[in-house]
């Protein structure tokens, strides 16, 4: 498994949100509370918007995240209103590039944690289901990926919570077909740069952690003294698989089932649930 | 593209073949003088049988040849009777330890130079012949990997010859429906530890380098002052994509559309051509 | 900090030691018990001794052991008498290959676990302490390497105690100089090929956990159905960082202010001081 | 040896200096005209001032540049108006990140091409003439890092040319004190983010190649075809191991034993020659 957090709001540089907290992503890498293991250390990656280019970057490597020197020296240097970040805890597959979130799709990104339980079965009849137009770009051998080729496959780009509970349902179909109980334990996140989308689901119901930040408002009237707070706008929103810190108030946990979306219109939440493809 | 060299014959500790000859593989590897490229610096492999294992160990880093200091520690300390070594000079695809070579399957090894034209396009219909058993076992995104995995699907544990030009065929086919007019080039070295084929092909007639080596006792005879050549068994063989030195008669180019094995009932050289899968 | 793990004895294929154990050194990469960290994943590194050559072979990475191909393969077809293994927790230094341990000097190997207090003060200090005829060969920046080499410069390779014995004499003068209250801890392992030193010591009489195994004849008696006691010989010793089990009887903790030796004509332990340089 | 190029002046993408060019460094690292070799492949990296912060942001990789996708990535999106990008051809030291170029203390960055003769030789001379309070900061083994300790120890922050002079006069005495007829040979660029100097000199008057670009308004004249010339700024410049195209015009020698200053206060370009330290 693995934990990451997804930023939405005031351009910040990348170090405010992933080293500086006192339980930051970094950290996780090393000592996640709420994580399968303690340890995320098969891997990093980062992916932010910048003003000029309308596609994200991404940066990743396959070292822990705690003594990745390129990872220190990019968050401390570079602003985005808009980026993922990723530790990896491999659950087999390889330590490799290619393995590592967040994927990238045009101007779309995608990243994990969980799994398709016994992936080893169902890999192929996943990899049929994907858009023959697309099979080609997967370069990696992860669930991750290839659940975002799915739901690229299902209309992502069109209607993101659609496409994303079709890809849960064939992976709970194909896992069904194959005798497994329970086949998916997913918490996503998917932008295409603009809105920002994020699901929490497992077939089991016992979905692995994932928290939203409080309105930033809110919680300038609950902390007047923290800093940081007044420096960031209201709009700006966290999704973490485990809480930053210790903050009273900050942190709400999304519910089983559940989808949230991050927009300039206003921010929702609304039920997930998976769809026949 | 790439490099490679397969030895059978007395064990010798691999830095005798990989690192002493003149213009030895891991010279080859800044400075291949009949290869695509000069440079072939896109991850490194050996893979060798041992007194204890039946399955060969498989060693593979991301990074060049020439500056790898494990691998130099590895040659100058392992002894086999039996191994394969390779450079990698990508072709587009990612540069990860999964599309290195050898592969392995079981106590099976392969590696190959060249490379399925239009690899994008073609790479999906030949994922959906591996046998769906293998299909899971499959971990990187090269043309190379794939190959062996068609190969093994049409029986290559039972009929190496046959499996490969299936294999071929089936690539070339598979080309041609998807208007590639050569669709293949490669040579390809596959052994079980006990015999080792190598095979010179190409949809063009216009194949990658191959060499082997001249049976020891004509050598000796023409060189009675190379040590080296006194402390090697008759049987002693090396198959390589380009000569490892100058040495006047060593070296015999493998003729197109043409496959070898050495193996202890003597070496033999036959046609080589693709069959309908 | 680190752990590391030093065989002797029958030769054994690295994997029987290493991955095999409850408890082995690959598990406590992840989940160390006794260490200063749960997670050693800072690199690894092996050495060994085999038939042919006079000199280890050092194998070393900058990942972490537990998802190190290249350390299985070779632990799973390399068979050696004596052998040394290291993960490493880098305490500030450089993730690099040339930080992580064994370190060679001739035929001689070194690994510690523990560190010079205040390293980035009397760094210095220590370097110019090195025979100037060994400095060059210093490639890294670790407290480790430089410990080595004072104890060469000391007379390593004709007097191993007494040589680490000024090393440890040294590291605490320069320290006490600078105002370091208790400037070593350390456990050491070194070896020739033949004999193998293990020393326990800290300044603050507090030091990192060390373990030697139990006779393997009182082993044997204590467990006649464990079928690896019936594979080695009498003189097999393992001195670990930690247990690699739960098999009641097998470990013993090296005492404070204490070294051992594992030789042919018979093991000792004896008291441990340093000495004026 | 290296290749390396240094940019002043209108903020662009990294790319339209990095990899759009003809004959871009990463070009150069597979296929250098010039350089002593024509593959680099020992490491790249790149440092970047930005908007916010004060020194540099330092990437650095142990891979060739033409397989790496984070510099790809980095260049995409980052935009500068003072940059280093250098690629490694290693001279025999460790193929490690603290041996990667650029150097950085404080807001300062380093990088080098060339080589300090015999420098295992010199080593512990050169490192007891650094600075003690600036040793422990020296990572790496590379005789480029020490080059710029010493200029560091002898007033780079003050007079950087008679900083360089002065490092450039202990090298060379040095060097001779241990019979080593040519000492030195280097190309060097070095800025606090605001000028940029570079430096061309060897003790043999051989130096490696090093060119300067054409003012943009003169290039612009002889070019006003060229787009990217109507993007830059007049005061553009930059510095190169070898010229990135073929454009006519473009590229400029610096002399042997010269160095040049970037700087808003017009250009300058004047004799160079070491000094007594």
């Amino acid at each position: 498994m693995c934990r990451w957090l997804a930023y939405s709001g005031t351009p910040v540089l990348l170090d405010a949100i992933l080293y500086r907290p006192t339980h930051s992503l970094i950290d996780q890498s090393l000592h996640s509370r709420l994580g399968v293991e303690t340890t995320n250390g098969d891997g990093c990656g980062i992916g932010w918007y910048g003003p000029q280019v309308d596609t994200p970057a991404i940066v990743r490597d396959i070292g822990p995240a705690w003594s990745n020197r390129n990872l220190r020296e990019i968050a401390g240097h570079v602003s985005s209103p808009l980026f993922f970040a990723h530790i990896r805890a491999s659950t087999g597959t390889a330590v490799q590039q290619t393995n590592c979130h967040p994927f990238r799709h045009g101007r779309w990104m995608w990243m994990h944690n969980g799994s398709v339980a016994d992936f080893h079965r169902v890999r192929r009849d996943l990899a049929l289901a994907v858009d023959p137009r697309l099979f080609p770009d997967m370069e990696g051998s992860t669930d991750s990926e290839m659940m975002f080729y799915l739901a690229l496959t299902f209309g992502l780009e069109q209607d993101p919570p659609g496409a994303v509970a079709r890809m849960a349902g064939l992976v709970e179909r194909t896992g069904h077909e194959h005798g497994v109980e329970f086949p998916l334990q997913m918490t996503v996140a998917v932008t295409d740069g603009h809105r920002l989308w994020s699901f929490r689901y497992s077939s089991q119901e016992a979905s692995r952690s994932l928290f939203y930040s409080t309105r930033v408002e809110t919680l300038r009237a609950l902390h007047p003294d923290v800093a940081f707070l007044r420096e960031i706008s209201d709009e700006t929103r966290l999704i973490v698989s485990e809480p930053l810190g210790d903050l009273p108030g900050a942190w709400n946990e999304v519910p089983e089932s559940t989808y949230g979306v991050v927009q300039p219109e206003g921010d929702e939440m609304l039920p997930f649930a998976p769809q026949a493809a």
